[in-house]
């Protein structure tokens, strides 16, 4: 079991999001994460999937979301050749006089306070998994009041492109 | 026609982020971005759409996946009481030369660039769509080559948590 992170970029079609998540449903992979945005092509969409699996369980749903109508392009981004980023919201407690500390910490992990209301502060933070979890951590003894993540999201590094064969 | 962001607290099971896609294929309301990620909770996932409906189609489209199975929560974020943030990864063409413009206007948007090739910079890019927006129409003269959005993601402001309804 590895996490693998599959990009796919499709046509922006009512349906095209359902299609691709009752494929991985119907052959019970469990979809850890996913996002679907828009792209720098208004008619294409990148819909970003992370699954734990092996690497042939991996090969084989890249072979079949590659056949899904509206798909145009299916590539796995390696740990070694992407960046990859994350971004969540962190509510968490935080009285007037804990404030400052809570601060000094969100400086530290390069993180935002996008939020302070009389007993919470709700904070943004954008890296790896593993930043967010540490700085999660770090909140715990605060007491987290509710966190929203977006999955992960990430592109090859370097020139090379995820695009649309023809245009390569 | 408005943006609606749709806020679903799920239980973490195989199959339900296919419901949840169904319901919305199913009933032709077009997702214009989603984003699933793991909570405080491991156990529960919160599933981040947005929709460009009417309010009463929204309101339907609350009341139908409120009965789906799995499904803990759902309530409609207003943008007058929530925070709501988006990350994008933009692949800029940059000759060595153009590096320092770019890496200026970066620092304005309090964006980070996470990559640089010999003909390429990666940035990574936080805010709400209109700040992004703003940020790629900045970056269109260089040529963009990627771009990858996580969709929005949001939290209630204040005090006031999306829970399971037992909690409060």
């Amino acid at each position: 079991m590895k996490r693998h992170i599959i990009s796919i970029l499709v046509d922006n079609q009512a349906g095209v999001l359902n299609r691709v998540c009752g494929l991985f449903s119907r052959r019970g992979y469990n979809i850890e994460t996913l996002s679907v945005g828009v792209t720098e092509d208004p008619a294409v969409s990148r819909i970003t999937v992370q699954v734990d699996c092996d690497d042939s369980t991996a090969d084989q749903i890249i072979k079949q979301v590659d056949k899904l109508v509206d798909v145009i392009r299916v590539v796995e981004l390696h740990e070694n050749h992407g960046v990859f980023r994350e971004l969540a919201l962190i509510k968490v407690k935080a009285q007037p006089k804990q404030r400052s500390e809570i601060a000094s910490m969100v400086d530290i992990y390069r993180a935002n306070i996008i939020d302070v209301a009389s007993e919470t502060i709700t904070i943004e933070i954008t890296g790896k998994p593993s930043k967010i979890e540490a700085f999660e951590a770090l909140m715990e003894p605060y007491g987290i009041k509710e966190v929203v993540r977006t999955g992960l999201t990430g592109l090859c590094r370097g020139n090379n492109p995820i695009k649309k064969e023809r245009d390569i």
